[in-house]
C-alpha cells in the first residue's frame, strides 16, 4: 500500500480547504475543476479542467484515483453509479448522496426513519399549496425545488396561493413545508467512515442573515445537554442509516416548544463546520479525508471553550487584502481563511475564526473582522 | 493593492508547509523547484522547475513575484543582490542571509555584537587545529566547513590533529570550535517583519540523536525564566541587528555552568519550530509568510501546556502509509505531517506533533508514533 490519490470533484472552497487538510497526510490530491481560476485550482498541483456533468470526463478523471469525493452535491447520481461500476470507490456513494441532492427523497427517508422534520409534502401547483396550508396552520408556507437550491436559492416563503406560482416555473418537483416557529438554527456535524466508525462534533448554533449563514458559535450556547445529545444521536443515526461516508451536516431548527427538527442535509464539509479548522482537535476537512480513505477518525472535540466562525461576504470594496493590516494588527489571534475568489457583493469569499474563554469577546472579534474585511465596519 | 504573489525558492518540506500555511491567507504562491517530485512541488499549483544556482532562471522566476523567500539558504549571495537590483524584495535579504550561509561570517558578527558563542576561530590546517586546541582545554575540537553543512554533515569532532585532515579536503575555510560541555540544546525561534515588528516563540528543548534532531519539547522543561528570557532577547537582538526578515531560529547550547551559547543560525522556518503548527496560536510558517509580506505578525504563544514534535525518519519499510491505521487508531489526537518524500533509511520524511497537559504522556505518544511510522516500534 502506498500513499493514495484522493480525487475531488469540484473546485470550490471546500475542495481548497480539503487539500489544505490533506497536505500533512502526504496523500496525493487530484482535482476536477470547471476552470483554472476556481478556488481550489489556484492551490492544487494536479488539476484536470473539465465538466463533471460529462460522464467520460468524470471517468477519465477517476482513472488513477483511489477514491472519489466531492466539493458539492451536483454530480448526477447515474454518473456516480457508473464510476462505482468501473470499480472506483465513490464516497459518499450515490445511494447516500441522493438524500442530499433531492429534498423529496430526503424527507421521505427521514419520515421512514421516524426522524422529526417540519410538516411537508410534494405539491403540484398553487392550489395544492393552498390545500397544504389548510391542512396545517395556514400560510406562510415554505416552498423548495427538490433539487438545485442552496443558500436561500430555490427557496420561497409564500403568504398565499397567488404568490406560489414562481417555484413551479422550473418544472422541478416542489416540496411544501410548514414555516417552523424556531428560536434558532443548529447544526449537528458528524463524520463516518466506510467500516462504520463515526465521530460527532459539538452541536453548533448557526445564525443566518438574508438566508445566508452569517455566524456559527461552537458549541451552541445554552443548549440543554439532552437536546445536544438528541441532535448528535440523530445525526449519527442518519449517517448510519443512509450509509454516509465522509462528513454529514444536519441543519436543524430548534423550535419554541423545545424540539429539534431536521431542516437540510449536506454530505460534504459544511459551512457550519468551518469553526473546526481552528477550534477542534481535528478539523472537519481532515476528518473528511480520513473517512473517505477509511483511516481511523481524529478527535472532534473543541480545543477552546468557545469558537466563533463569521463568514466574509463581498462588499463594495474589491480589495480585501489591504484590510488585513488593520484586522491582523487589531487581533493577533484572528484566523483568516480566504478562498481566492473575486469579490462580488454578497458572495461568500472567506471566513474568519476566533476562539477564547469569553463568548462576547470571541463574537465581537469575529464580527469585527468579517465586517471590516467586507467594508461595513471602517474602524 | 491586490493579493500578492510570494515566490518560494526551493521545493523541500519547508516550502510545502509554508504553502499550506499560506492557503488561508488567499495569497498566490509560486515555487521554484529542482524537480516536479520535490516535496512542495507535489502540492503547489504554480511551479517552475529550474536551478536556483542559475541567475537567469532566478530572474525569470522572480518576475511577477511581489517578494522572494526561501526553503533553504543555498542561493548565492550575489544572485540575491542581483534580484534586489532588479527591484524584487528578497526576504531575508542577502546581507542578513549570509550569516546563515557562512559560519565564519556569523561567528565574526556575533562576536562583534557581544553574543556569547563557543570559543572559535578559522583554522588553516591540522597543525593549526592542534594550536587551537592548545589555546583552550585541548581536544576534542569541533571542525565545521563554513559553508554547506547541515544535520551533522560538514561537521567533525576530532580528538587529535591526525584526525583533522578530512575537513580541509573540500578547500572550503574551516572553523574550529570548542566542544561545549552542554547539558542540552535549546532553540529560540523569532519572526521579524520589514518594519521591525518581532515575535518570540517560547524557547524549546531540542534533542538530537546521531546529530539529527529527534524530538523538540515546547516549552523547554525546567528552564529558568531568566535563562528563557535571555535566550529570547538574544534571538530578537540578533534578528534586529542582522536585519533578518522572516523566521530566525537560534540554536543554543545550555552549558553545565548555566549559560546559553549560540550554536547555529537558520533564517527560514526551522525543524525546532514545527511544534508550532499544532501547538501555537500562529505557526512559524504562517508568521514567516506574514513577515515576508510585511503583514502584522500573529500571536506566537502556545495553545497547550506541552507540545512535542518528533521527527519521522525513514527506516527499513518503504510503506509508511499502512502504519497510519495503527497510529491514528491508537491516538485520535495525533498530528501527522508527512512530506511526500521517498523513504530512505535515516532521511527526514515527516514529523508528528502531540500536545496535552502531561509531558510524559505527550512525549510517549510522539515517540511511539514516530517510532511506529519508522518501523522501530512494532506494537
Amino acid at each position: 500500500m502506498t500513499f493514495p490519490v484522493v480525487g475531488m470533484v469540484g473546485g470550490g472552497q471546500l475542495a481548497r480547504m480539503t487539500h489544505e487538510a490533506g497536505i500533512p497526510l502526504g496523500i496525493r490530491f487530484k482535482l476536477l475543476s470547471d476552470t483554472p481560476q476556481d478556488s481550489a485550482a489556484q492551490v492544487v498541483s494536479d488539476v484536470v479542467i473539465g465538466d463533471y456533468r460529462d460522464l467520460e470526463t468524470l471517468r477519465a478523471f477517476a482513472r488513477g484515483c483511489d477514491v472519489i469525493t466531492f466539493d458539492h452535491e451536483h454530480v448526477p447520481t447515474e454518473h456516480l453509479r457508473a464510476l462505482e461500476a468501473d470499480g472506483i470507490p465513490v464516497r459518499p456513494g450515490p445511494e447516500a448522496l441522493v438524500h442530499a441532492q433531492d429534498k423529496g427523497v430526503m424527507r421521505a427517508r427521514l419520515d421512514a426513519l421516524g426522524v422529526p422534520c417540519p410538516r411537508h409534502r410534494i405539491v403540484s401547483d398553487p392550489a395544492d399549496v393552498a390545500a397544504f396550508a389548510a391542512e396545517g396552520d395556514g400560510f406562510p408556507v415554505v416552498l423548495k425545488t427538490v433539487r438545485g437550491g442552496y443558500d436561500g436559492k430555490g427557496v420561497w416563503v409564500v403568504d398565499s396561493a397567488a404568490e406560489a406560482a414562481e417555484p413551479f416555473r422550473a418544472g422541478v418537483p416542489v416540496l411544501a413545508e410548514e414555516k417552523v416557529d424556531f428560536v434558532r438554527e443548529l447544526a449537528a456535524n458528524v463524520v463516518r467512515s466506510p467500516h462504520g466508525q463515526a465521530v460527532a462534533y459539538p452541536v453548533v448554533e448557526s445564525r443566518q442573515v438574508n438566508g445566508v449563514c452569517d455566524t456559527v458559535i461552537a458549541p451552541a450556547p445554552d443548549l440543554a445537554e439532552s437536546l445536544a445529545l438528541q441532535a448528535e444521536e440523530m445525526a449519527l443515526r442518519i449517517a448510519k442509516e443512509l450509509d454516509v461516508v465522509g462528513h454529514l451536516a444536519v441543519e436543524l431548527f430548534q423550535t419554541r416548544d423545545g424540539r429539534v427538527l431536521v431542516n437540510e442535509l449536506a454530505m460534504r464539509p459544511h459551512n457550519s463546520g468551518h469553526w473546526s479548522m481552528d477550534g477542534a482537535i481535528t478539523s472537519q476537512f481532515a476528518n473528511h479525508v480520513r473517512a473517505v480513505l477509511d483511516l481511523p477518525l481524529g478527535d472532534p472535540r473543541p480545543r477552546a471553550r468557545w469558537t466563533v466562525m463569521a463568514n466574509v461576504l463581498g462588499g463594495d470594496y474589491p480589495d480585501m487584502y489591504s484590510a488585513y493590516l488593520h484586522c491582523m494588527a487589531r487581533d493577533p489571534q484572528l484566523k483568516i481563511h480566504m478562498y481566492g475568489k473575486d469579490v462580488k457583493p454578497g458572495r461568500k469569499v472567506g471566513h474568519v475564526n476566533t476562539y477564547g474563554d469569553d463568548l462576547d469577546d470571541v463574537l465581537e472579534r469575529a464580527r469585527h473582522a468579517a465586517g471590516y474585511l467586507r467594508g461595513t465596519i471602517t474602524e
